[in-house]
């Protein structure tokens, strides 16, 4: 028997902490303990249903790091039991993209694996770009964000995730360096050209600040805290700079639960990443006794979890557009997906991928209530971990998890030698879609098309 | 600079030899060598278009063992460039599906890693069981088939692949043994209660040809050749039963093509498994130099390749059906995908799936003059091979191709000490479908959900 999974009771610790009352059901995800499928009903008029054309009020974009169709069902087998749905399986549209990234000394020339720096420039810009590459073309010139032009034309705007705020995935949106590495006015050796004292418009975590959407959150404050070194700021810290430019700052949960959207709102709740959800056994060469994951014990209550920045995101973004005509584009990343797989962490990945699909949760019963929001969940590139057979070894190091079905799943990482980090794929990844313009992922499509469904959803030019 | 594919002298040479004027036309398969995506027109009408219900007239399934989506991206970036289109590419409406097994001991617990036996016995009878079950339940009893209850609708039927005729995907169509391993009558030591001689059904081989299929054909002969060891039919092989029961078997391409749809036809190229369409490269712990892909010089003339096995099923089929009220099912694997991806030979998988990709172009034209048939393409299962960053080394082996693209794209097969059989892993996997009730694909299914859309599709009760 199975004991009951623990993240009902982690979000009760947290709404009893005040940090924010999560209304989130256990209904949402649909565990079964009954592995023998049922004759399925007949899907094909919820099918044309589902197949909206037009206008988007809003648009949700949910990117898991590196959460391929692999990483999906190790989190499902875990969480919800084979047969059991997470809430990312139950949008309507679903279809597969190739995320290549292009050689950076010949553009002609595809990078069969990507990062998601190159990955983000392609759904946010729709360019194919190299692998490094913030919002740049290959030729380093700067391309729109498809953040930038929402906001231009007059939509709210957030941006959230769980790894540093000016990482990969958060950094497309808003800003244009030629390496990810230039993260802060500090960090600039590999961007020489993108910083302000050389005329350029600074490392990604001042152009976020310049970008200014209406909501940023996420770990990466230590980025914030180094000094502008030239220009208007100079002398100030980047945190100072955005605060001059008028963000409400908030750095703990209790802070984030009072905020109100009066003013634009960065988050910034440590100084790196933010903490796993889950901690678990450490794969080896010769595999591990089947185990199960739990709680980080270790989790600050300062840091809220994804899924209440979310909710407090969805909130303020939905106050702010309430009486205007148009309404808001969101991006919210589950960055330590990959994080941990690069780690060959199990239990970390899983808790990360769980953690993101309660976002999802809500961002789906947001659609609900406001059927002129597309939501679009999606990966940025497929990861290394592998379902194999249980309680088989393989050339790399492998942990097997007693899962909600009461069954041993042996997990198995083996792109590079452990502890070094593990590499990311190159297979096509799944992408699934709820409200107008949904069916554009249907098929095989390119990670840069999601970017045109995006402007063709808002109305943008 | 790319060397022109060879595939299509491949047919040519084919063609000229007389085997079989294969209609392909080099645009089926998209190639391209412009990476740079462009923007997508909206596809939301199509979609709507795409969403057909009612009837099918004609079911065609199409089954790449072990063509995960990693198998998929390998063989698209390889053979059209990762911006260019697989035929299999082309299907509307995709989704993924679990396909996991149970354990024999205990039928409520999952298998998270499938075998193609219980992978198939749930497409083709809507029911979970244990690894290296044929058509029968965890407790060992037959269930019906969708080939055999199409049969008894007075719907024709059609059973091909590039194995063994008695390995477990087509196998699970037409016949139940409680292992796979029982594919002759003299093989029958896992499976003593099929046996004739105490009262079964009989092998595999036996059972197939006592189901008779329309159209079964492969490789495997060499079942066919051991002597029936009961019953009516004792003393003969199963050929000889084959014939006695009326059966027109063919052992050569020629005699393929001379074949007509007079009487059921039993084609046997080879004594096991059909030969590879390419070779290439051994992939090693330290990797390879960029090479490509040959052609299987050592490929028989006399053995027809798996598009055209299927080129001249679909018009036998179709002449056999085309003054009756219904039509058929038909069923083509792509077998040794999966024994290539097992054998960690990149090439080897590569040219399968290319080869497989064909057959489905085939389908897919006959759908586009017959709308009203169910083309559908999916997998059992998962498999071992990962596009990981080029050049680099994993702690498996890995060997690096050069594409169409002219980059180099380098594949790790890890999940076993080569040259041990690499393991298939658990990952959901994509289907694609396009006709009456293909949108029963979309989202996340089970792969007993097929059984119940090809029913549904064929008015089977």
């Amino acid at each position: 028997m199975h004991r009951t999974r623990f993240t009902r009771s982690a979000i009760l610790a947290a709404t009893l902490a005040g940090v924010i009352a999560l209304p989130l059901s256990s209904s949402a995800q649909s565990s079964s303990r009954d592995i023998q499928a049922k004759a399925p009903a007949d899907n094909t008029q919820a099918a044309r249903q589902a197949i909206v054309g037009g206008r988007a009020r809003n648009v949700i974009l949910l990117l898991g790091d590196g959460m391929g169709d692999s990483e999906i069902t190790i989190a499902r087998n875990y969480q919800v039991g084979a047969n059991g749905r997470l809430a990312m399986d139950s949008l309507p549209l679903t279809g597969e993209y190739t995320t290549y990234a292009v050689q950076k000394d010949d553009p002609t020339l595809p990078e069969y694996v990507t990062d998601s720096a190159a990955s983000g420039t392609g759904w946010a810009t729709g360019n194919k770009t190299y692998n490094g590459a913030i919002s740049v073309k290959p030729n380093e010139k700067p391309v729109p964000t498809i953040l930038e032009l929402a906001k231009a034309a007059g939509y709210r705007t957030g941006d959230i995730t769980t790894s540093e705020l000016t990482d990969a995935t958060p950094a497309v949106l808003a800003s244009h360096v030629v390496d990810r590495g230039c993260q802060g006015p500090e960090n600039m050796a590999n961007c020489p050209q993108n910083a302000i004292e050389n005329g350029g418009d600074g490392s990604i975590a001042e152009q976020m600040v310049d970008t200014m959407p209406d909501i940023m959150m996420g770990g990466g404050g230590a980025r914030f805290d180094q000094a502008v070194q030239a220009g208007q700021y100079e002398g100030l810290t980047v945190r100072q700079q955005a605060q001059a430019k008028g963000y409400n700052i908030v750095d703990t949960a209790d802070e984030l639960d009072a905020a109100n959207g009066q003013k634009p709102l960065l988050g910034l709740f440590a100084p790196v990443n933010m903490d796993l959800e889950w901690t678990g056994p450490v794969p080896t060469p010769t595999g591990t006794a089947p185990s199960t994951c739990q709680p980080n014990a270790a989790y600050p209550s300062t840091e809220p979890h994804l899924s209440e920045m979310t909710s407090k995101t969805l909130r303020l973004l939905d106050q702010q557009t309430r009486s205007s005509r148009k309404g808001f584009f969101l991006q919210v990343e589950g960055a330590s997906i990959d994080k941990q797989d690069h780690a060959a962490n199990p239990c970390g990945q899983i808790g990360e991928t769980v953690e993101f699909d309660k976002s999802i949760q809500l961002a789906l019963r947001y659609q609900r209530n406001h059927p002129d929001t597309l939501v679009v969940v999606t990966a940025d590139h497929g990861h290394t971990s592998q379902i194999v057979e249980a309680g088989t070894t393989t050339t790399g190091v492998t942990a097997t998890l007693t899962t909600h079905d009461g069954a041993d799943m042996t997990i198995s990482y083996a792109t590079a030698v452990f502890p070094a980090s593990q590499q990311h794929t190159g297979t096509e990844v799944r992408i699934a879609a709820k409200g107008p313009q949904a069916a554009n992922v249907l098929g095989v499509t390119n990670q840069t098309d999601l970017f045109y469904t995006f402007k063709r959803a808002l109305g943008l030019n």
